[in-house]
């Protein structure tokens, strides 16, 4: 199916943006906001969400399925827009499975951009990462900031209980904010010179502001949705080619593996609007 | 395939117990206690689990895909040992695929003698329920109340923060604390007659000395794994043909959805001793 499509290239297709499930909305909310004439296609693996705690090999596979099923649909450009596909999958993607799938396709991660500007903000060239266990025992945000900032201190903090806490909507209570705390307090307790943090899995601007509530005020806080916005508009500068077959009418398009009143339900909170999905199976 | 093995019927098998992940093991470790001569293979779909917050559809589609494993490998007899899988699709599975699929096979699941226990251990006839969002959604534990004690009054909470809290073991502070307290006072509010209560989650036996310790001493708080076991116990004696089938080395096989080594270290925990696990695939 993919081949044929590859033959209709010239036809302008949606942006794909793939989360394994809600997160990818606050990067989505972000692109819808800075590029609102472009047309995106969400799709959200929310059947079998979490990533974040999986192995290496359940991660690649799902995603890439996911990668396949947005190319069936027309997509030239997908977006994935979880740290923890960006991490254990991207890669792999880009190296093995485009060159055989689409060649002329392309997709894109959220740690590059992401440790572009983290190195950019940092003055005291220490630096915090804050995500899943998936994230952060990947390595990808310190293999990423050796290449770009070799002389950063890079320190990494997993935070396992954060997505619970953000889909149960438990945060803004005192259970939520112990482990909220915990976690800061634990990663700044190896690193005392840390002056950025960056928010690296897509449900943790949800707890932005009680975050902010036990991070000394000196020190910055990066989310990535607007970084990821910034950094895709850039790329299709730089890539006529890709943006020429980019379809712009504003439109939006929802597909979740999961029960669609489910995800219209949680979807609508992340998203701030009402929206209508369809379901989409992935394996 | 599943035909084929309907026809050598005659070689004894293991007993199969699924569950979405790990919890199913707390079910199994009293079914080895409890019957150390029989042979068990436990499946853990831990690549897409948990299953607790799932819809209907996504559950049943999965549990049926983990049945038709285990009788291809060649289990005469099931038991789903996780009641979000036993809540939303069992009485599916036994009334609609079983007859097409396997009728001299069964699958059985927690809740019926759960409930069973449940109401022959209640004086004031107010009992309580905890259990993730999908078992309380699905009503299974009302229904099957309804029908064996009809004069009960039954109250439900849903817990979704425990299930975390335990795959992490995060349980044992004051994070922890906040949430298994918040629950049992919730539910506790809703009808202060209740003298039972049932723990309907296979991880939520790990939290017994937090809950105890917010419980009033007269209540009284039940975990599953011994219960299923003596049920197990009483229908293989009513059903000496299953019995008949069921192979008796003392054998344990263990499988697994998604890597080996993160489910051989995370199962050790829960089963208190060493294992080595097989992967396999379920869709």
């Amino acid at each position: 199916m993919i081949n044929k499509l590859n033959n209709t290239i010239s036809s302008k297709q949606p942006i794909g943006v793939f989360d394994s499930g809600y997160g990818g909305l606050t990067i989505l909310d972000e692109l819808i906001k800075s590029m609102p004439e472009y047309d995106f296609i969400y799709l959200g693996d929310n059947a079998r969400a979490p990533y974040g705690t999986r192995s290496f090999d359940v991660i690649y596979e799902y995603t890439l399925q996911a990668v396949e099923k947005l190319f069936s649909m027309g997509c030239q450009l997908v977006v994935l827009a979880c740290n923890t596909a960006s991490a254990k999958a991207l890669r792999t993607i880009q190296q093995r499975d485009l060159p055989r799938l689409a060649p002329n396709r392309r997709v894109l991660g959220v740690i590059r951009p992401s440790v572009e500007v983290l190195g950019s903000l940092s003055k005291s060239k220490h630096v915090g990462v804050l995500g899943t266990v998936g994230t952060v025992r990947s390595e990808s945000y310190l293999m990423e900031m050796a290449k770009l900032y070799p002389d950063f201190i890079v320190t990494q903090e997993a935070c396992p209980t954060w997505v619970p806490l953000v889909e149960n909507r438990e945060f803004e209570n005192e259970g939520g904010r112990y482990f909220i705390k915990k976690h800061i307090e634990s990663l700044m307790a190896k690193d005392e010179l840390i002056d950025t943090l960056i928010l690296a899995c897509t449900h943790y601007p949800i707890l932005q502001n009680e975050i902010r509530k036990v991070l000394p005020d000196h020190i910055k806080l990066i989310s990535q949705g607007n970084i990821v916005a910034s950094s895709l508009i850039d790329y299709l500068e730089r890539h006529p080619e890709i943006d020429e077959v980019c379809s712009k009418q504003g439109m939006l398009k929802f597909y979740t593996t999961e029960s669609i009143s489910d995800f219209e339900e949680k979807a609508s909170v992340f998203l701030k609007r009402e929206l209508k999905a369809q379901h989409i199976a992935l394996n």
